[in-house]
């Protein structure tokens, strides 16, 4: 539906299969793809940039909409949006003016299933 | 089964309710407190000290075996430890020399609970 704009240089990849905490420890590059993954998500403001964007499901959302919402400055919010399209978890599609963001929902699984104590 | 030793002040309180990206946008101080538990798993080193801890399950860890096992330094190993005993992802028990180290499993269902896009 939408298109990464970005070099996909810059994007983190996945680990090439997904792991569990409470499966076998992790090998050190599944850790540090995650810990990259979890970086971009370990920032107040940028957590609610996110949730603002996860809450509309598949759809794209409007920059300008989320700087509206949040009351944040345009600049703050282009910062971290680019660092969550970065982490490989948000896509950015170009529309006129103005960017448009959905999430990566692969990307969210593979950390819910990191996560995942049961 | 294992007691925490180290002051309540330090450890990241859990939100009041828990929230889930896929539902509405979460407010400022849910973001604040799951932003620091992010934070504090976004070290590879971090990481893979955890994954170690919470592949044994209900078992408390031993901190010898994790400088065995990983083959990191022990003061490296205990900088980390700390780090996640202060987000409220471990609880530490002194057990003469050494501590040991047990997984807070709610802490890791609250995470699971808000990174759920199904």
């Amino acid at each position: 539906m939408s298109t990464a704009l970005e070099s996909p240089k810059m994007v983190v990849e996945a680990p090439a299969e997904c792991c569990s905490l409470a499966a076998t420890p992790i090998g050190a590059a599944d850790a540090e793809c995650l810990a990259k993954r979890l970086k971009a998500l370990s920032d107040p403001t940028r957590l609610r940039v996110l949730s603002h964007v996860a809450a509309q499901g598949c759809e794209a959302v409007c920059a300008c909409d989320l700087i509206e919402v949040l009351d944040i400055s345009q600049p703050t919010v282009s910062h971290h949006l680019k660092k969550l399209v970065e982490a490989g978890l948000l896509t950015r599609e170009q529309r006129g003016r103005w960017a448009h963001y959905t999430v990566v929902r692969e990307a969210f699984t593979e950390l819910h299933q990191f996560l995942d104590l049961r």
